[in-house]
């Protein structure tokens, strides 16, 4: 029988910001990246998701950021080696004791916003973002063939390999800007579709019309809009309905 | 022919994160408070609230709050008079120059969240607030017989007093925490009629019963909810239909 | 033999900004209260500082403190008491994987600046600090008597006992406020009596000339200026000199 | 008669956070780049270092930085043009009425840091800087031939050149950087004599021995030991010696 995760951003809310639907978000996927402060998930909220993740048997990976929360994490820093590495594992370590399992609750790790983009094309930032995977014991969520995949494996950490179910692919297996027209979909059947043949087949439609390969371990839908939720009720649907079981990578 | 000003909350958002739905507030409203960085409001925001508010000829308030963008300025914090008068000069200071007509584009202040509740019942926090407006000539917009207001009257600073349509208010004439039953209102239709009837008579019914009197020169209206939008729609056409002409204050 | 415990906040350096002198102060204390980023203390600088404690074989703690860089923490802020319990255990995980021997390197916690003053007199802020004691298995550091130690007690946390070297004692065992006069003693011989006194005989001499009882597990020496070194070097050559053992509490 | 600025680096504390010796440079300098609150300088401290900037003539120069208060803004940040420039003008905007004579003190902008670092090189981030100065009507300070010096110029912003009176150059003309032997000078007398040669003759002998051409209206000496205060007089010293005058350049 064919699995795979669902994953999604979630805990990003602080102070009286609401961000995304976390409420409608946690029934439908199966890990949940969690904001650890520094973009997003004041303390409090860090420990409301680690207990609604624990409720809806939604397994934790910690959702590290650039120090940027005026910016959502959106914009990339120049950071040493030691600097990414100390900031990381903060984070990483202050989400580990919210759950209600004290230190065993997070279960991989997966970086967010302009950290996640820098750290798939460059070995310098990737490395010590591996390193504290490594150090923590804990696997890596991130692109196939990346600069955090090739850190992984060079220092023997586990490395999941995601796919974007409502984000166009450039023909090299690449994803095409935001910026770009046709980048982002919204057609909840058409994205739902894409999911289960990312998942059965090994492969996605890119934006010219090539078929091109996409290994996949876990599928990221994003939950930051009522649109969004609809569509991963569609991809759920759909992955459920072709017989494929859902179910947590870690 | 009777006059009063609606004022809101407006220009919260920051980076990716949205707080109110500003584009459905600035055409109701004839003031806005323009948050400064410290609980919401980037600097991009106030470039772009300040010109929203220059296209709608909205005139334009200084929101200043604790410097608590985590906690969204909901908490109080001890401040010295010169800390407090310092980071709230610096927050209106910021804001002056972002406007198509750089230097006088803000026409008062309005502190905000738990900087206003503060300074409404504590004189030492009302006074190095009320410094500021008289150093920068700007009036102030806050509630009848506040310490503020004392501040602001012991200063020569003008006070313009505002009144919350959607707000219990106890027969003494405060506001009801919202914390309690019944504190806040929702019924756009109700809420309409007490906004009218505070600018026309001057009175408003307390949460026991009682009639008290409310002296109002500014209406505010919150615009964080679709449902808020729809609620300062009904307050705008029911003064605008009974003749009362909105006219921002400054 | 008469034991006690020399402890000091260090680590409380971030960037480019050196506060104290860790480098001298480390080889003298027993125990070091590490900053974890709300007011000092960033990433690198608590990953530096739990190695030089390992080094020089000192006892770490954990001195959380307000969210506040801009002020150093010396600043109260309003919280609930899932807002301070989730900050508290926030900064304190953080620290707890920073040390070499990862999870277990934590061995008690002091509050820092404005926190500490709040949580010695007020229940409700000392509450969440003791409950996240209590959760991570870890004693507190403060003042006998204080509303700290009562609510330590009412949760079976350890609770250890510190005195202050180099400050005035009202005649009522309080410390004399820092912007009285005399309420900072800077002599480091007179410091040193007043050390040895406080350990051999359980009292101190009060600003009036009063000698009244303090009861101390810890002596707390602080280490931002190279005159605190001295005092510090002062104080430990006095109590070894008379044969006090110098020890850990943790 | 021969006339050159001296510019440094000053207020740039926080909290009780003490960042360099200002008292004694002060009286040293001529121009004073004051912190706006983004790495270094709150709102009190700007609100000090302003007056003392009057009380000692010394003219007010605003010394913006990226949002980096942890790390002194020494870490490049990407930004968007439209970001960069609103973040600059919030930072000049809220200094200028710091001062005694409320929104003329300040007379001129030089970047901190990483961003300072950045918009020598970068005209993308060199454009929106420079914007901010064509904004707001106020001189450049930076170095001759760099990105914010094409940027200035295509704007008609008003450039002012300065060179390190401490730092060793390269044959082309660029700093040595710090991180490479010899980078940093710290001999006094050495220093002096460097600084009389910028200013006599237009000179400096490169870190080859190669005699280089360095354009100069202003010299920076740095203020953030009291080793630097010592070369400051030294600087002032020889100048004032050898009849140059110093004289503010705005």
């Amino acid at each position: 029988m064919t699995t795979v995760d669902l994953n999604s951003d979630l805990g990003e809310s602080f102070g009286d910001v609401r961000v995304g639907d976390d409420a409608a978000m946690f029934p439908l996927v199966t890990s949940a990246n969690l904001a650890c402060g520094f973009h997003g998930g004041d303390p409090v909220t860090m420990l409301d998701s680690c207990w609604l993740a624990f409720e809806h048997s939604v397994t934790i990976g910690a959702h590290p950021s650039y120090r940027d929360l005026e910016g959502f994490g959106r914009r990339a820093q120049e950071r040493t080696w030691r600097e990414l590495y100390a900031e990381v594992l903060y984070q990483v370590a202050a989400l580990m004791t919210m759950g209600p399992t004290s230190g065993g609750s997070v279960k991989y790790i997966k970086p967010h916003g302009a950290l996640y983009n820098r750290v798939m094309v460059d070995p310098e930032q990737a490395e010590p973002v591996a390193a504290v995977a490594r150090n923590l014991q804990l696997p890596l969520l991130g692109l196939a063939g990346s600069a955090l995949h090739r850190a992984a494996e060079s220092m023997a950490v586990r490395f999941v390999r995601e796919a974007f179910v409502d984000r166009a692919y450039a023909p090299d297996g690449t994803l095409v800007p935001r910026s770009e027209p046709g980048a982002v979909l919204t057609d909840a059947a058409a994205v739902a579709d894409r999911a289960l043949r990312m998942v059965r087949e090994g492969t996605v439609e890119a934006i010219d019309g090539t078929v091109i390969r996409v290994e996949v371990d876990s599928l990221c839908v994003h939950g930051d809009s009522p649109h969004a939720v609809e569509m991963t009720r569609a991809v759920r649907d759909r992955l459920l309905g072709a017989g494929v079981e859902l179910r947590a990578f870690a």
